[in-house]
């Protein structure tokens, strides 16, 4: 049912890598990739799957309520059949307003390299524009800086620095 | 009513700056600031404080959404008899798990270099801490990186970059 309900309420299909072009639903046999928004999330598949990036496992309970209270939240699924697998995540905190910033953005290693993040990455750019969000902010590791520079980000726009609070 | 609401409920007193100890009450005729967490904000007020440090006008309506859905709120005032002046304004993002993010640091420019920004940094940095969020970030425009650096924040720790997405 869940399936189902994100299959045809909060999700798009997209064609696979190679044609994909935006969020067009493809049909026949073939495997295909979508996205979804839907939160029901099976939170051992999520953690397999950053299990599979290296990730530091965290605390599921805390694990759903950042979903939870993430403004948007962007699942990207491999469709077999009738089976899907998660192939990718990523979700946002905002205002509803003014900002959002971006946090966990993972793709599972199989899916890496075929433009499947950039698309990911699109998917919730769009929607969030879609909020009449106009200040999109996000805190990337040195070795994914050019993976969003590529995508329009800007490290340090007019000088403004991201900053983290170690207490001492 | 809103206001001893907030005095009461969600809000904490200070010294005046030279004797601040952290968010222990006064009494006296004396003027005296308090913060508070309390989201009953006159929003012209609002407007007006933002004003006085030329911060760019935003829509009231959208201002409003902002404080709704922000996680924490904070506020802080200078109070004589029975007024109050608001002086400062802080709030964060966040998906009440792992993150938070802070925006719009503002505190009246007659009221600066009292050490009042940096009460009202900790006062919402212990809120965000007592909420069991641990990662605590911002972007700070050049001009005030140093002096979230002597509350203990890092730019680029470990090459994290904050990065903002302009569309073309």
């Amino acid at each position: 049912m869940a399936f189902w309900k994100s299959l045809f309420s909060s999700s798009d299909t997209v064609a696979p890598p190679r044609t994909y072009d935006g969020e067009v639903g493809v049909s026949g046999g073939q495997p295909r990739i979508f996205f979804s928004t839907d939160r029901e999330i099976d939170l051992y598949e999520l953690e397999e799957l950053c299990d599979a990036v290296g990730w530091s496992r965290r605390p599921l309970r805390k694990v759903k309520k950042a979903i939870q209270f993430s403004f948007l939240v962007t699942t990207m699924w491999q469709q077999r059949g009738n089976s899907r697998r998660l192939i990718g995540f990523a979700r946002a905190t905002s205002d509803h307003a003014f900002n959002a910033t971006i946090w966990d953005v993972v793709v599972h290693p199989e899916f890496q390299s075929q433009g499947l993040g950039k698309a990911m990455m699109k998917y919730m750019l769009k929607k969030l524009r879609s909020e009449d969000i106009s200040n999109i902010t996000l805190f990337a590791d040195p070795h994914v800086v050019d993976f969003y520079q590529r995508m329009g980000f800007l490290a340090d726009p007019e000088g403004i620095k991201g900053m983290f609070w170690y207490p001492d």
